[in-house]
């Protein structure tokens, strides 16, 4: 058993080439053992966002605060905010963008952990 | 691709012996197409707790709203709140409380889709 609080969780810059203004945190990883998912956090800075992109597996996402949208393969952008889940299937293009002025974009984004 | 606000979930009473003034949510399940796992979110009432229990597979928490504890195996209480993460092993006894007089408890537990 694990438990943990956010704030204590190493951030880094994500430097995957698309990405901006965004960082990444492993608060549940393989590394804490666990058999089949991680969950991650990203911070999207006010004008932030992750690449536009594709892969092989999903995204399961929770938003801790802040709003911002979904981009769809398509470009289509669907609004999300405090609250709100989403999934991404496996072989989607999309991406997150945080449309404040002001406010972090802080977001869970759950993936099976060999892709963490 | 979806994105869904967790106050339009479905929300039903949790009938499982052991569970007291508990609720469940399923906004990312197997019937979204999900690959791997479901996101459920249980709500405790204050006072309210789920069964003392183990069973095969993982759980990964989130603390949407309140405070509360997990009890391990030995029966010892880690306190959680809003913003702590959590990860039960698979075989590890355990029990989410809600120890507040007042506030709910809302929480994220992330399951293989198998066991949502």
């Amino acid at each position: 058993m694990k438990v943990c609080t956010l704030a204590a969780v190493v951030k880094t810059p994500v430097t995957m080439e698309g990405a901006e203004k965004a960082y990444k945190q492993v608060p549940i990883s393989k590394a804490d053992g666990s058999p089949n998912f991680s969950f991650r956090v990203f911070t999207l800075d006010p004008g932030g966002h992750t690449p536009f992109h594709a892969h092989d597996f999903e995204h399961v996402n929770y938003v801790i605060e802040g709003s911002g949208a979904v981009v769809d393969q398509n470009g289509a952008e669907t609004e999300f905010k405090k609250g709100d889940f989403a999934l991404v299937l496996p072989g989607e293009k999309h991406q997150y963008k945080n449309k404040s002025k002001s406010q972090p974009l802080v977001m869970i984004c759950a993936v099976p952990k060999e892709y963490e």
